[in-house]
């Protein structure tokens, strides 16, 4: 064992624009992941000046924590403000593609929580619309780019650590506790599971593998032990192969035990030639550790890498700099939509399990 | 955290006849496995009088290490003494059926290495032989039934600690290392990665699961950086849906890095209703506190127990008792067959991977 000091993680980044330099609003706070998103781009040196949501509750308790936002009366005061570059946003999952599009025509770049969109028709429209205008159509993977083990990850593999990719696989357990609204339990509003936090799962096999393309090989779905919510998928699983040969396969569920110290005990495996990782992102099971771990082993040793206060979080950074000087450093547009397209198909490939 | 007390296994079982009274020998000593097979049975009570293999070296190095067994010059030598009950062997694995077939006509119980076969006319013909005669054709699933930290989650389940289960998903990396016999690289005589190192995944998801049979719905293999062996599969995943609704997944491959500690990370995830188990059998990765580690979340809390010189196996007595008494206990024919069944045809049903 060793700490894996020749593995150290790039420098935490810092912001890299000044105050007004990147004026950008928040529209639509029905998840609440639009704190991580907002936080990742006030943190990287963004300027937020808007929020918008027609629940006022919504809003009083984004203002709590954003105390210098303005509250726009409407979408509309958002999107006629020449100074906002962009419009970050998480409404309802199917409702994330019409509000970029209208982001989009208004002229700015867009910014949504995962998942980007729920059908192929709102794909297309994004992909028409992305590829007239030039804007941006960003997707919050916060599992990869809010996650600082999984920052590491990718810094590591990018170093060659584990020789070539050969699969990504991924395990995403979530606590569905109490609460929440009713738009998560309806099947045409939150996408399914394979389309919702299934889209964490193919991003992070497109990326980690370095591919480009994918195909779903095999997905299934199931209502197991949730009766109370019929439209609820409580568990999903997805098999891809992708364009460079490395395979991809993830389960997904909402069946986090009450036991658990955290919400979820996400797991994230990447095999390569040389070596191989694993990510123990939220929780070290049965120690008190915390969360931020990085497993690797290499034809050197086993290395316990500890992420958490290391690492930081680039993508925000490099968002800001991508919208200001139009290039794609933190995500390519592309890959976002991949990572969607393939999230909608495998969710409706999926085959139904029945117990 | 806590140390699971609640979750005491049962108690190490002990010898369950006395010096003769369970007679069996060995033949064919191709796979290492025959130790682990023969120490089992010793340990349970069993009385190993012979060893046959054509190969003078692999009869010294096996009378080393069990210094009271007689030499047999031949098969028969072992076959025609009628006090022999049983014969365990781990011949080459496409042989194994027609070692099985000689040893169920000459009227004993057979106990194989696993995969116990690699065709399904090999499986038919066993299937036969063991309902014509009420013998047994008993496999030696080495990384369910020898492996504490395996045997123990057993026992959790059966006590409900995680509710119905739902998915049993396993990670079985092996090292290649040097000095593997030719066979090893002939995919006709080792049956192919899913055949080989799969069976242990099928046999403990059909196990966990508590279910009877299983549908193949993906399959994989691939030789993704070993040219020198054209013969040998690298890397295979397969998916499987159960009869009772659980799903199960699984990854093998030849990949184990050199700086791993052991031979494998091997890791077994059975996910419940109410909770989950992670199984760290041969490593804890990144520590030194050894194999064997079960680790349970429930609704109280996360537990880690440590299951090596706890729990024992159970298993070869239960077969001693099995043979003697015409009972299954240890493992149902069926179930030995099944999983077997599923490996031979997630690797007919591969497709081939390409880099």
């Amino acid at each position: 064992m060793t700490s894996g000091a020749a593995y150290a993680p790039d420098p935490i980044p810092a912001p890299v624009v000044g105050p007004g330099d990147f004026v950008f609003g928040a529209a639509r706070l029905d998840h609440g992941h639009i704190y991580g998103m907002c936080e990742g781009l006030v943190a990287a040196g963004g300027t937020l000046r808007w929020v918008f949501d027609p629940d006022p509750e919504k809003v009083e308790a984004f203002r709590a924590r954003f105390p210098g936002v303005r509250v726009a009366r409407s979408e509309e005061e958002v999107l006629d403000d020449a100074d906002v570059r962009l419009v970050a946003g998480a409404a309802v999952t199917s409702e994330r593609c019409a509000l970029g599009l209208r982001v989009i025509e208004a002229g700015k770049d867009y910014f949504t929580d995962k998942a980007p969109l729920t059908t192929l028709e709102q794909l297309e429209a994004a992909r028409v619309a992305t590829a007239r205008t030039g804007l941006k159509y960003a997707v919050y993977y916060s599992e990869r780019i809010h996650v600082e083990a999984a920052v590491l990850a990718g810094q590591l593999i990018e170093q060659g650590a584990i020789g070539r990719v050969l699969q990504v696989m991924g395990i995403g357990p979530h606590r569905l506790g109490t609460g929440r609204p009713d738009w998560f339990f309806e099947k045409d509003r939150y996408g399914g599971i394979l389309c919702d936090i299934g889209s964490h799962n193919f991003e992070q096999m497109l990326h980690y593998a370095g591919a480009k393309d994918a195909e779903v090989t095999h997905a299934a779905i199931a209502n197991y032990a949730h009766p109370e919510h019929p439209g609820l998928d409580d568990f999903g699983e997805a098999g891809i192969v992708m364009d460079n040969g490395a395979t991809g396969y993830c389960r997904v569920d909402w069946f986090t035990p009450d036991g658990l110290s955290t919400w979820g005990d996400g797991r994230t495996f990447v095999l390569g030639t040389e070596g191989y990782v694993e990510l123990r992102k939220y929780v070290n099971v049965g120690t008190d550790d915390g969360p931020g771990h990085v497993l690797l082993v290499d034809g050197q040793g086993e290395h316990h890498l500890v992420a958490d206060g290391n690492v930081g979080y680039p993508f925000f950074g490099q968002l800001i700099l991508d919208c200001l000087e139009r290039t794609e450093t933190a995500m390519t547009q592309e890959h976002a939509f991949k990572a969607a397209e393939l999230s909608v198909r495998a969710q409706q490939a999926a085959r139904v399990l029945t117990p």
